[in-house]
């Protein structure tokens, strides 16, 4: 007996219709000797409903979680949680309307348990035992997405995006042989394909590339789910919910580095303009001060990404550049204004209009001048360089937004990755 | 230690601000030495949505409960009853916002058992130890009416209106000292304010005579949910969810009979325009087959009301009439039509421009007289009777439906109910 789990985003269930496409492309999974379990978003907008809902209950303003008051969190999720429900039992009765055999099961009813921490929990454990045995005797199983419950029998919600999480995680659970990840788009790109019309769709990529991938602003997965699928070895594919149902739909495999037989040098190339580059010019140059000045950017929940050190013109003295997610750059300045004194920093510049450019790939690690072939792309075409960050996977280099584009499209050029 | 249990239905939860009005309400009921839970209903409008998103899912047409296939019944529950989740959460959250400690319990965490007639349930068992405990600590406890969970752990819902019941069976679980059922109304009057301006609201009425006025057509509370208060001994009261709160709001109490000191000969007279008179005439006169009619009917899933029976001009030969809702009247003609021949009925009649008055009070039992002064009161407003129906406590007349308003108010004026 295999098994597959299979998992729609809230477009793709976005209304009645919709959810009846969901359900012929569940049919034309099913075959004899194969479990399906299927994890469902709430239908778009109704999470942005029942928030709403929630923050005016409790008297709070804008959109977002109710994070002004933790002790809230909990009956926010109750509300929240509904959005889910609701497209289980709608797509249940999709699924039986084809003669279909199916079933919803609510996350206290298989359990699924996580951690307290209301709002952006973590899915602990899967008890994979009735909802297994259901699905072996060939009933369609649908499960919401994005929540499950604590040891104390409340309920939780993981997050935004925690639903791709919450298919890879009972995709391991019940040990099945892949995750499929249905979306708006048919696979993972060696780049934008907004922006770089030779732009390929990859057939397979590594977890550590797709991570890269994710976290670097290409947002076909949630990166938590890609981290748990990697730990927990399940393949997940990522796939279109908009093509015939039965008709070919190969999207991408994310899968081991070792199952990827020719290795590309660097498999994509992703970007990010939510970046933003904070200068504190003339630090004291003394044991600590980098330890003491990052310390103070994680205290005020400040995510810094790469970091510069180098001598200022003055002895004694050094500039240290670092960059943020663009919508932090104001509270990391204010951060570091309150204890500029203390800490002995001469001046603090921010600059906003910085995009992050990188190239990806396994093959990286066995192959001598990639970031040679990354600078000289750049330097023709006349970007200059910010700031430089790499890993073993990955080379990342800062640059003006205006040139996001153009260094785009150059790289995938002299990498190789344009179509033919 | 105290309890009280308070219901509000979809039009007092009808939107943010109205939740914040109830949890006012709530609020003032808050005394030492008393715990409180409150029962809700969805917020007006959200179980339409839901019950047309399932019917649509499942391939069906109308609003009505996804009775087609009732293979179908237990995920249009899994859908239906993520209404009164979402209000259960809003209402813990604008109480939190008062400083009011609050949580919400959904049936699951209680849990409210129920047989497994998916969409129109009957509650079981409802455990009381964990939710009985939580709110003897101060914490209010907010239920989702009209729902429950099977022994086999899958969601039910009770049916329109089943949040009255869910209030009485939980109030009974607790042990709880009163119901309260906060309504669109101020309480239960001698008649409809809409047709008698001196129309009276009751301080008290008994359970026999609520229930006589529920199933007749006084849409103040549930009959199911009468039913239970009375087999479980739960005092009901029916108040405004209007007022402000805190303002005096003594609504109308339902009792056991004994609590009722002056009892009047008739309490209320109550009508329903949903009625259609059934005559079945040169009916063949043998035994039995009365009997073999209202089997027929009763297949067909006809509510037959009143019956009466008289002898025809030919020998051997009687003319039968009953009365059924208006909505069963074509199903209850086809029923016959199919039968006629072997039963021997020489023709069927329908009207349908019939309405039911009656008059209700516990005080009839031991005093004369009362039936007369009906007949007396209509014949003297020149309104003529078609068929007569009597119980310990109702005198019921079905009349040209013409003369309801005026028939209502000649009786309302005739036993003593009219306000001075």
């Amino acid at each position: 007996m295999s098994r597959l789990v299979m998992k729609f985003g809230g477009t793709s269930v976005g209304d009645v219709e919709r959810i009846a496409r969901v359900a012929r492309i569940v049919a034309a999974e099913r075959q004899p000797g194969r479990g399906l379990a299927v994890v469902v978003s709430a239908m778009s907008g109704e999470t942005d409903r029942l928030v709403g809902l929630a923050r005016a209950a409790a008297g709070e303003g804008g959109n977002g979680p109710v994070l002004g008051g933790a002790d809230f969190n909990d009956e926010y999720d109750v509300v929240v949680s509904t959005g889910e429900q609701v497209t289980t039992g709608l797509l249940a009765l999709a699924l039986r309307r084809l003669g279909i055999p199916a079933r919803s099961w609510q996350n206290w009813q298989i359990p699924v348990r996580t951690d307290a921490a209301h709002a952006k929990a973590r899915v602990a454990e899967i008890a994979d035992e009735d909802i297994g045995a259901s699905i072996d005797a060939g009933i369609v199983a649908i499960v919401p997405g994005f929540q499950g419950i604590t040891e104390g029998e409340r309920i939780t919600t993981l997050g935004r995006g925690g639903s791709d999480t919450s298919a890879v995680a009972l995709a391991a659970a019940l040990k099945a042989e892949r995750c499929d990840i249905y979306t708006d788009v048919d696979g993972v790109y060696t780049t934008d394909p907004r922006i770089v019309a030779k732009a390929r769709r990859l057939e397979k990529i590594s977890y550590e590339e797709m991570l890269e991938m994710a976290s670097l602003g290409a947002k076909v997965l949630q990166t938590r789910s890609v981290e748990l699928a990697f730990a927990k070895g399940v393949p997940v594919r990522v796939l279109s919910s908009f093509v015939e149902p039965g008709a070919p739909n190969p999207g991408t495999l994310v899968c081991p580095e070792d199952e990827i037989v020719e290795k590309q040098v660097v498999s994509g190339v992703a970007y990010s303009r939510d970046e933003a580059k904070v200068t504190l010019l003339g630090v004291e140059d003394h044991p600590g001060v980098a330890a003491d000045i990052f310390g103070v950017l994680s205290d005020a929940n400040v995510n810094v990404d790469m970091i510069v050190q180098a001598e200022a013109r003055q002895p004694g003295r050094q500039n240290i550049v670092f960059t943020c997610p663009d919508r932090e750059a104001t509270r990391a300045v204010e951060a570091m204004g309150a204890v500029r004194d203390r800490i002995g920093v001469e001046d603090i510049h921010v600059r906003r209009d910085v995009a992050k450019v990188s190239v990806i790939g396994i093959g990286m690690k066995s192959q001598v001048g990639v970031a040679r072939t990354m600078f000289q792309a750049l330097a023709q075409k006349g970007v200059n360089i910010e700031a430089i960050a790499t890993s073993e996977i990955k080379i990342s280099v800062l640059i003006d937004a205006a040139y996001t584009e153009l260094a785009v499209r150059a790289l995938h050029t002299a990498y190789g990755l344009d179509a033919a």
